[in-house]
């Protein structure tokens, strides 16, 4: 009945985020900038995170319908006023960023203090898809990279201290 | 800059709630079940909580989002693969759960644990929600329905137990 | 620095909770109730489900803060008025069920209605937990009980998807 | 049965965080800082949000709970490992801000990212906080006081925003 399974979803999600402009490397790059304080660390560590976090269901539903959501407000398709609403991501709307903790919790609390930051610093690939509203909706999109690159920090910040502890 | 004033934007959402079946009285019957047996209430009462709770910008949000979410969906307008995951409301798609904390959250912990319940037992017009699937997306409505039902829930037992401590 | 190993913070977390009265597989029978209509499982699975949530530091942090917290409440040394309002756990004090949070969020949102389900239902050793409560402080450890059963119903929920979809 | 009211137990908490060092004033300091940006505010504006979160009956659970562990486990009286684990607040240990979010929650997403970001950066009070650890426990308190300024930068946005939209 449930047509696809968890590989061809992971790269489906992967499709879809580089069609937005979104490549896994741009990702790497913030979880890079966000961990490489604590410890020494290299972007292909930083992107084999980043890959996992795409692998876990919650993050491909999650994903998924915040670029679905994107993509149908940018053809004009969602009723007013909720239309107007996303679409000039007006400062009060915050579903974008409650969706992004369905990835974020996976992660314990660290994913949640990294989500926040970002969000007010956006560093990177997230500060691009600032700049792009206006132009093209991005109002879910980076709130949902900044989950999945604050979600790759506390995985990598919890793997590297389990391998310190033993 | 921003179009609605708060008071067109609560009249907008019970309408559309309205059109999806939904009566602010049918959300009341379900406040009334979860509260009657911890003290003497009237569904004037349990309707007035309701009434409160969609007053509040972020409910607005979340509610106006979720019905557009299923109505984009039954007009087939999402991208592959997410228009089915969300069509099916697949048994482990929690995307719409998760957009429902944003109303559940507000009214603190009571809030929650109630949700929970109702997204198992499915009382009144959740049960009825529930019941159309197959015929209509319902996928995202039934739970954001049920979070203004355990929201408004959580406001009355903090109401009832304010007045009782003075 | 970190003076214990993720093996031992694991068994420690277990013997205290049995200290509490609380034995691995009470927890399994839960999850049992929980799952046996959707899909043919084990005790044995459940309890293995159990293990593994217990295995989590996020897990392991919450469980001993919360069984400390009904330890020294017990033995009357928190502040009043905090030391009253946990002691009776007052109807509306919710800080229980936040921390509970800290396991149910790392499965995804299923175990976020299961929690809900559970603290309103109380089944098997949750509602023992709640019986004790006028001679023994248990208003922390009969949520953190319903969060642990509920994140392993959550992970076999999601082991079983993934068979099935491959 | 109860035996506090509301107007008291806001009494005894802002009581008891003047007696862990912080004042109404050190957290309205921060709250400036966050929305100042945002539009003319005042400080005494930014005090009377902070008093209104600390009204809130979540609020007063959550502050109260979390002084009360910062206290016991100064003076060591809390069972191992939990006491070295939060004496120490080891890098992973998170329960704090899973609690914080009782506060946080209340006032909509906003909350959130404003939380998460003082988390990291640290302002005024809370680097105080942060600094008098090894002579104090305060891992529970910094993370509280975080909160009560995250949530009072949200309700100060909310509140100017609805005064705009009329």
């Amino acid at each position: 009945m449930y047509k696809y399974n968890m590989e061809e979803l992971n790269k489906k999600t992967i499709d879809q985020l580089n069609k937005k402009g979104v490549q896994v490397q741009d990702i790497a790059k913030i979880v890079y900038e966000l961990q490489k304080d604590y410890g020494e660390i290299s972007l292909e560590e930083c992107q084999d995170h980043v890959q996992a976090v795409l692998r876990k269901r919650e993050t491909i539903h999650a994903v998924l319908t915040a670029l679905a959501i994107d993509q149908v407000v940018d053809q004009k398709l969602f009723p007013e006023p909720i239309q107007s609403i996303i679409e000039e991501d007006e400062g009060l709307y915050g579903i974008d960023e409650v969706m992004s903790l369905a990835i974020v919790n996976l992660y314990g609390s660290i994913g949640l203090t990294n989500f926040g930051y970002l969000d007010k610093k956006k560093i990177g690939i997230i500060d691009q898809l600032d700049k792009r509203k206006g132009k093209e909706v991005t109002t879910f999109t980076d709130d949902i990279v900044a989950a999945i690159a604050a979600a790759a920090a506390s995985r990598l910040a919890h793997k590297n201290k389990e391998g310190e502890s033993k």
